[in-house]
């Protein structure tokens, strides 16, 4: 009976969530923003990748960031540098959330400049599981895959990736170090997602960041 | 209203859920059998480090493992090669479960010959957030930290290392080629909680395990 009730729950608060989620979508494409849900398990270097990625696009295309974590403004604060405005979502007071939901984006999202925004980042809670289970009014969802987590992780946590449009393969300098294929890791993603854009990409020595950015540029033109 | 009804809800999981821990804790107390619910992010070693674990201890404490994961019995068929018996928890048929909960674990003890178990150990989903809030009844909560994710994570998660006796600071021998301040990684987990344990490791060189096989001799006589 527990589940029972358990499973009821998740179903409204899931149809809750989508219909703000829509709600977003909708008020993004009327304002022509492209928003993009960057998620990963801790520290795969969601955070440095756009660190890289904003270095690259300032004074070209205009950014916006929305920053989840549960606690602390530690990743706001290494973005701060650049000229795109941030909002920083923590979801302590709120349970300690281990994910972001279409409201809490909602209301950061009142808390951006829109108007100056064509380009929006929204960095996901550190987790491989929960977030993909939420839909925040995003264009595309990106999960950031690193090497160290090892090959067998997309098979074991198929549903991130079943619902990523791509996967950036990252800390790819340290495959060798580490002894990891990267035709396996690949192959492993393509078997829980056959459609997923693979971009391997070192947020540390830069490689692969150009790809990226054709990709966030094909993104902002289809 | 939404999130009333949702905190509500999620009260009453965790008072059933405790429950139960309650219970499986008086049953495995009653039978001296000692039990460690090991953490982490995916791919941090949890595996990794079981797989060092039980190659020492082999024919000097009898174990037994209960292996959690979304999907697949990868990590299952990784411990087979050693004596102690195993269930696999998939936690996908039941939605997905981010986290073992108190009955999972509860109907896997069913399945494993508890009378020849000294030394239980319980393998969380990989998710630095959600199994934190679970008690599943074991004796210890042990965080494994993984050097790659990044020295700031206990600062970012900080309820699994509040909840943890022990912190296992995995792949080490990646210090050097990160570039990673292992006393500031050791500061950021003691700021959140002064009184955990931090044994560095490496399942990969073996270096740290005689330490952790040390602490788990002190927990099975305390």
């Amino acid at each position: 009976m527990e589940s029972g009730i358990k499973i009821n729950v998740v179903r409204n608060i899931l149809a809750a969530n989508n219909q703000i989620a829509a709600e977003t979508r909708r008020d993004l494409e009327a304002r022509h923003i492209v928003s993009v849900n960057l998620m990963s398990s801790p520290g795969a270097g969601k955070t440095a990748i756009l660190e890289r990625t904003l270095e690259k696009l300032q004074g070209r295309i205009p950014c916006g960031v929305i920053e989840g974590d549960i606690a602390t403004t530690l990743d706001a604060e290494r973005l701060i540098r650049f000229q795109a405005p941030i909002v920083q979502i923590n979801t302590e007071p709120f349970g300690g959330d281990c994910h972001l939901s279409a409201s809490a984006v909602r209301q950061a999202l009142a808390d951006l400049p829109l108007d100056g925004i064509r380009l929006l980042f929204i960095e996901n809670v550190g987790n491989l599981v929960c977030p993909a289970e939420f839909d925040i009014g995003e264009t595309a969802k990106v999960v950031v895959f690193s090497l160290p987590e090892g090959e067998d992780k997309p098979l074991k946590y198929p549903l991130m990736f079943r619902e990523s449009k791509l996967c950036l393969l990252n800390k790819i300098d340290l495959a060798e170090v580490l002894g990891i294929n990267l035709d396996r890791v690949r192959q492993n993603v393509r078997r829980v997602n056959p459609q997923i854009g693979i971009i391997p990409i070192s947020a540390r020595s830069g490689e692969g960041v150009d790809e990226w950015l054709l990709w966030l540029n094909k993104l902002m033109v289809s």
